[in-house]
């Protein structure tokens, strides 16, 4: 197709600490007959890698206290509180509500955290999918989060593999010749969020194949996404 | 397909005051043998609704305080300055940099301000479209806002007709039946942004279409993705 497609990856059940995820998204996708190309990103929602990888608390009980002790120990900054809202800073860098503790999809009694390096488990699942289908891919994991000034919350890239998250377009020309103002675009964002559209926050498809972008080869990870705190204007 | 598809418009050159968009847009696809069909949803760039809608100024120069002066007229409040970067809200209640004043692709000497009520543009383009086509459509008008925290810009809707620009799955459980956490989607931006992926910067495609998004019909506007002031941390 001329454009993008974005294929939900169906088949993929309840994940558990110590599954392998690149094992569950091979078997989901050779299941539904599909392949991976290259040039394909493969969009991860976190809680899967979280589950796989053990980043999964009991709560001593299913209260506001135990939820809000939990969400201090992960932040490494409160940036902002009211009430039950809590607007946090991880160790990641990311700024995000509840630093990242999710109760949805966790099972009663349990939070789900971030995954420790979610770079480094999408450089994991990269190589292996790569391997298993013989592709140049890059691999998103994701999150959903809210934004300043406005409503409804969108998926974003919390981890990067493969691909340069930001696609810098300094120096390239508008049609009138003129440098373009608008000089970097966070594409491994807008991967994301095109991949929520299918993913959904009840259907439980966490995966989903974005085909058609053309992204750069890159290493930086997530870090090209996250402004450091000296250029913010609002923390 | 099974999935989102996001398809370029191509063909559509430069637009000028008085043009009309949905014809433009009718021949564009006439011409590359698209059609549009039912729950499609037509993205397009506002660069070409404001150049057609006359919302373009001439600047006096091409210095920096002739768009600053211009930045300040178009701002309803001034959010955040630092040096030459603006944050601001327009009188739409936007809050992005130059309050929506942008030079790329403005020729020499001109600035493109954003269309004066986006929805009321975006809801005649989805009617003449829709009768053109015979189909259930929505439209989204985009532009390109950088966010607090995260580097990179993003699209987004700024103006909705025909669907709800957010998603609420309040009510909605988990697989696990729990009550998810996650209840308003961002919809809009999140199509937004997939179809920056086949629009791009420099490209010259201002338009393209959304087909698989499963969308709930509403007439409320963008104004379901403006947070307001009193719910808002970050101004």
């Amino acid at each position: 197709m001329d454009g993008v497609s974005v294929r939900p990856v169906p088949g993929i059940g309840e994940v558990r600490p110590g599954d392998d995820v690149a094992a569950l998204i091979t078997g989901a996708l050779r299941a539904a007959n599909l392949s991976l190309l290259d040039g394909d990103v493969v969009v991860v929602t976190h809680k899967i890698v979280s589950k796989a990888e053990g980043q999964v608390v009991e709560l001593p009980d299913d209260g506001p206290d135990s939820h809000r002790r939990l969400v201090e120990e992960q932040a490494e900054a409160i940036i902002r509180r009211r009430g039950n809202l809590v607007i946090a800073q991880t160790k990641h860098g990311f700024i995000c509500a509840n630093a990242g503790v999710d109760r949805s999809n966790a099972g009663p009694g349990r939070a789900i955290l971030l995954p420790e390096d979610p770079d480094r488990s999408a450089n994991r699942i990269r190589i292996r999918l790569g391997r298993e289908f013989g592709a140049e891919i890059a691999v998103l994991i994701t999150d959903t989060f809210g934004r300043a000034w406005r409503r409804g919350l969108v998926d974003v890239a919390i981890g990067v593999a493969g691909m340069a998250a930001v696609t810098d377009l300094r120096g390239e020309t508008d049609q009138h010749g003129k440098v373009l103002e608008v000089t970097e675009v966070a594409t491994a964002d807008e991967i994301a969020a095109a991949a929520d559209l299918v993913m959904g926050k009840a259907t439980g498809i966490p995966v989903a194949i974005v085909r058609g972008v053309a992204w750069r080869p890159d290493t930086e990870g997530v870090r090209a996404l996250i402004r450091d705190a000296e250029d913010d204007l609002f923390r």
